[in-house]
């Protein structure tokens, strides 16, 4: 099987795995009791939060907060950030944030929703419209889940900024993490990222949060997280999390160069005449979203899968509601929405892969062509 | 070293973890995705569903929701439920629902708290006074998760209903599951359980919740667990802790009589000039909370923890802040309550380690009341 969703989840990286099992046998303890087996476990989990801060940020102005997930990290930030006045975000967001918005929008919190260019990027010039002195918040996506399509969030939130210094400014980074590089700015209020996108397990996410900034639990409780996320720490996810985040940032140039090498074999290599690229070539080379007009996308998948090549259609979270809501955004019309697929690598991905898996998404889709039309 | 503070986390099932590690490796796929290596992914979670669900219902009155943990489970029932009117609980409550009921608080919703009896359990007469017309929801902690205090939540919702059929009934369960004998009723809405407190790992917990209660998502995003819970799921967490509940539910009597043995000999060999038992005789026998009045619990622990002996002092949840709350809303004195020792089994508790803990527990109080006294 070749697997070509990993912007959907990845494999978890097995040395990390089994590094961080010890927190499942004998350093299994709860690092908010007292002796010394959990101050042990507590320790251990602090030296995880400065590891991945380091990956992103000095320290100095930016600190960590671990939640359970990215969306839970993007519910927090929204739910606790854009209580008044007006909230601006993308029409290109993940479900995370798009569906927190609409909630937001549901208790009275004016929701403002920015343009995507047709490859999903934001239109700066109309976002940055949006804003004004009653934006309590302001979210960008930092890589597009489904079209790869990287929005320049330093520059972003710099100029949000400008337009209101009391705005916050957060980015959902989950799929930026680890894939390219980049760092945290000043002006970056609140950063996403999640583990289990870059060879981490599920069970461990963290927020980059300005130390300055105001932020509230979603969960309460024991008073965990320097009481911004309560609950019993998830030590053997955090911990792996960290490894994995590590190890990710130590060949993030190289992975990049060679996925870039993957991605451009599957522009060159597709069909043309029965597909369409949709991602942008500036945009992140992990993610390559391409489009059989006409043929069903999601019939395509299975026949995929059945021939040996996993892809995903869209965002795997929002995939059971049909079209994407996010490709429509890019202004595709019903057609095309419809027969899209999400390639989507990995730093483990081989090359001797990608070439089986363009020839046989080649090959199924002249067949469905062939049968449909 | 041996571990007797088992209400704080215990030790993963060893046995359940190798199981569901598969879940890390071959069958990482997102159960969200549409290939069928996913959806496999998908069957095994619904498979999990329904074994813990089984586990306390016949499945016709309630479902099961996926958290990543008893706060969040019980932060979600919270901010739901009870966003008018007022919200009736008690002053044994875990932080997790203490804290978020402050929060509600905050948010303009009127808090009433039922006054708890000596050994932790709720005044069930004062408690349904404190219901109205107005109530939206009443929570009530099963097991008191300091001092083992049982309460009749099956009672005390019919009782509920019976002033007010409009008020939901929630209650956290994570000390009561897979520990003692229980099924949920009909007036019972909400029941939350936690994996890492009966051989699960961190990062799964559950809500049990009757199908025609209504309830909000508190993360919001890919619609995942019917739209009450988005994120990715987390199979492998949730694989384990059905597997682990399983093997508890399957030796619940058999385990409760042993532990049961375990806290009689505690109560009848720990010195009595020494420790007074705040635990009542009938409290969850998995609970032991005794106080060496004069000493400082803390410093016994120390002690202990020296001599190879894990206990707690109160929950580990709130340990930092001090004397327990539940324990002085219990009527001790702050001496009585700062001497606090919360010793607490596992089915895997062996005797002979009963037997050492409790000779090394007289011999730490004897010195340390010689040093200080």
């Amino acid at each position: 099987m070749i697997y070509l969703d990993n912007a959907a989840t990845t494999r978890p990286d097995e040395e990390c795995v089994r590094e961080a099992l010890v927190y499942l046998g004998d350093a299994f303890y709860n690092p908010s009791a007292l002796y010394k087996e959990s101050f042990a476990a507590h320790k251990a989990l602090e030296g995880a939060r400065r590891e991945i801060l380091s990956l992103l940020s000095d320290g100095r102005g930016h600190t960590l907060v671990f939640t359970s997930c990215g969306s839970e990290a993007d519910a927090q930030v929204l739910f606790s950030c854009a209580r008044r006045g007006n909230f601006v975000t993308t029409a290109g967001e993940h479900a995370a944030v798009y569906s927190a918005a609409a909630e937001l929008s549901r208790r009275g919190v004016e929701v403002r929703f920015a343009p995507i260019d047709r490859c999903g990027k934001v239109d700066e010039g109309a976002l940055l419209r949006l804003v004004d002195e009653k934006t309590s918040l302001v979210s960008v996506i930092h890589v597009n889940n489904e079209t790869g399509a990287v929005n320049d969030v330093a520059a972003l939130a710099r100029r949000v900024k400008q337009r209101n210094s009391r705005a916050y400014f957060h980015s959902d980074g989950v799929q930026a993490f680890g894939k390219l590089p980049f760092r945290l700015t000043d002006e970056i209020d609140f950063y996403t990222v999640s583990a289990h996108k870059i060879g981490g397990v599920r069970g461990a996410a963290a927020l980059y949060k300005k130390k300055k900034a105001t932020l509230y639990p979603l969960v309460y409780g024991g008073g965990q997280e320097g009481g911004l996320r309560s609950g019993t720490e998830n030590t053997f996810a955090v911990m792996q999390f960290a490894a994995a985040a590590k190890k990710k940032f130590s060949s993030l140039s190289a992975d990049l160069a060679r996925v870039r090498g993957y991605n451009l074999y599957f522009r060159e290599n597709l069909d043309a005449g029965l597909f369409s690229v949709l991602s942008a070539e500036d945009a992140s080379p992990y993610i390559l979203s391409v489009s059989a007009k006409g043929l069903r996308g999601e019939v395509l998948l299975h026949m995929l899968d059945d021939r040996g090549v996993m892809v995903g259609t869209g965002s795997a979270c929002s995939s059971k509601s049909g079209v994407s809501r996010v490709i429509l955004a890019c202004g595709a019309d019903e057609e095309t929405a419809g027969g899209v697929l999400r390639i989507s690598f990995s730093a483990d991905t081989g090359e001797e892969e990608c070439r089986e898996a363009a020839a046989v998404i080649n090959r199924c889709a002249a067949e469905l062509a062939e049968r449909t039309r």
